[in-house]
């Protein structure tokens, strides 16, 4: 075994998830991550913590969810296995790493969509516990990234294998101005596509200094980004980096907001995946994520939200739900069964202000040399 | 996919586990089942049940409770989350089918069996629920069995796909035989091995008409035996077949039994392991089944348990755990954190005696032609 799965397995258990003695951990593996949950096993057995896996294979999946189309029944919204194993949970720890990124592309797309509106419940009681995401870097996560999977596996452990205390100290300086600020603006004038201006509040809400670890209320690894869950949205924003939503390519996505809500949708690919993003339920028109990435250590987009929305230079707009560490205690934010993120190129011709102050320029925050105010 | 896969998952969930819309159903997953997972989900789906897929990998076994031992830690017997997913189910269908059968020869003994100890109540949640154990045919499986795969597939099917009716109509005969009985004596005289005396008492206690169906109390993809729970066993018992036990090869077992307890036990190979099984705890040196294979479909042993029981001409006892089904409702049988079955070719100069009367003489039973009274 490749001694960074080992070094992997304890970054998760230790920094991002904080695992001790009598922790009750589920594991969800998915089909081509069995070589890091061993690891992950191995680590949690010696810290005394008992542990329940759960395989996450995107091809069961498929087979369950044709099963329900062919036999056109509803899908139970009375999960309730699933909702009493996360509940009985101290620790969620999700292995990513399929073996087949567009395994479920031939599931209709309304059965996709019943089935996450009736796990919302599951996904509510998953994220009650200390969850962490995390992924195994795999042949098809490599090709989704274009990449060999020796160059894809360097990419991912040094994304992984970062010194995570000093980016949280970076990061906490943006937090601070989010936390003070009552509205976020963001703008980009550039040649080659479409202009973004969008204003939005973020008053009440607190952001999250995303450290890749619970006890920053940081559920990635890796992570490296300051979110915090605006409202209020007006104005229009476009996505230079391309996404793929439920096994669809998506790209150059423009969104136009009014009252805080998504009124118009284009998209030069994958358009119709976005609408029924959209159609999901009332909050997957607005927004529940407002993030800024900070991981200067993750060097190109690779097709995986987990690490593409964490690059430095890069802001991103997520519609659906919020996350409750954003929002004051007993106060709901946007609530929805769906959390789709899109991202926009702030390393040239940009800035994002808060309250009408320049914090970042070009990919420049004001705290880093070359920043320029004006 | 091979069309026998599909065949198997319908005959899983429907003949065995009789899934019916609404059913709240657990799927254990071997790290070889993945394809079976796949088509027994598709099936699920088509009924309206939800699905809770669990990862039961050797190797994720062996990295915790290496960890578990390397820790030094104990392991905690309060197994919160597997005992609320089991619970919460209405069914268990475990899917059988590793890519090592002796992936986990390196766990030392002690963990393994402080391990079952600490899930006995885990172990007890799961066999509440309407539960079913079956096997996909893996390479692994096929090398235990010294087989081809190709050759293995076909032993598998043949033996899962075949007519449960008929067969449950057939060993209904020795059930009435057994439920009508006070005490059951086994004998084999044969000249190549030492000689089994054993008597035990049935009396109180139901057989079960073990067809591969719930609805026999029988839970095992395939079946076919006619089982009970003794007690009060006295005598000696050789087991002709070999067998693994905790990834040990154990050959040649010979056990000595008085007041209903194991006070004796050698083994020309293996006996360390037996010796370990009965010392799990006081349950562990009792009997919990008396089994008579009735499946002549299984035409050879493979050293995997779940057919070599079922094979005709051949009768088992297990040392450990009674199940329920055969006991008065509210009493207890046989208690113990283990169930290990060994088996005795029945085949030539054996007879098989109810209250003194033969059932069966050299495998032939008292219904079938050429049966000889005395």
């Amino acid at each position: 075994m490749d001694e960074r799965v080992r070094e992997h397995a304890r970054v998760l258990v230790d920094w991002s998830a904080r695992v001790t003695a009598g922790d009750d951990v589920v594991v969800s593996v998915a089909d081509g991550a069995h070589e890091l949950a061993v690891a992950v096993a191995r680590e949690l057995g010696e810290r005394g913590a008992t542990v329940t896996t759960l395989y996450d294979s995107a091809e069961v999946t498929r087979g369950y969810l044709r099963g329900v189309a062919a036999g056109e029944v509803d899908v139970d919204d009375d999960q309730s296995v699933d909702r009493a194993l996360y509940e009985a949970a101290d620790v969620v720890l999700r292995l990513g790493g399929g073996r087949n990124t567009t395994a479920t592309a031939d599931v209709p797309r309304e059965t996709r969509r019943a089935y996450a509106t009736a796990r919302q419940d599951v996904r509510e009681a998953r994220m009650a516990a200390d969850w962490v995401s995390t992924v195994h870097p795999t042949r098809a996560l490599a090709q989704q990234a274009g990449m060999s999977v020796e160059a894809y596996r360097d990419f991912v452990y040094d994304a992984v294998l970062c010194d995570w205390e000093s980016l949280a100290e970076e990061m906490a300086q943006l937090k601070a101005l989010f936390d003070a600020g009552e509205r976020v603006r963001l703008v980009t004038e550039r040649a080659d596509a479409p202009n973004t201006d969008v204003e939005m509040r973020i008053d009440g809400r607190t952001a999250v200094n995303s450290a890749a670890s619970v006890a920053y209320d940081s559920h990635n690894l890796p992570s490296g980004e300051v979110f915090t869950a605006p409202y209020a949205t007006e104005g229009e924003a476009f996505f230079h980096v391309p996404m793929t939503i439920d096994a669809t390519r998506v790209r150059d996505v423009h969104l136009v907001f009014e009252a805080g809500e998504v009124v118009d949708v284009t998209a030069a690919q994958g358009q119709s995946a976005v609408e029924s993003v959209l159609e999901t339920d009332p909050g997957a028109r607005r927004l529940g994520e407002l993030g800024v990435g900070m991981n200067r250590g993750i060097d190109r987009f690779t097709d995986s939200i987990l690490f593409d929305e964490k690059m430095g230079d890069t802001v991103h707009l997520a519609v659906g739900r919020a996350y409750d560490a954003c929002l004051p205690e007993g106060e709901s934010g946007t609530e929805s069964a769906v959390h789709v993120d899109m991202i926009t190129d702030v390393s040239e011709r940009s800035r994002l202000e808060v309250d009408g102050e320049v914090v970042q320029r070009d990919g420049t925050f004001r705290w880093e040399d070359g920043f320029e105010a004006a």
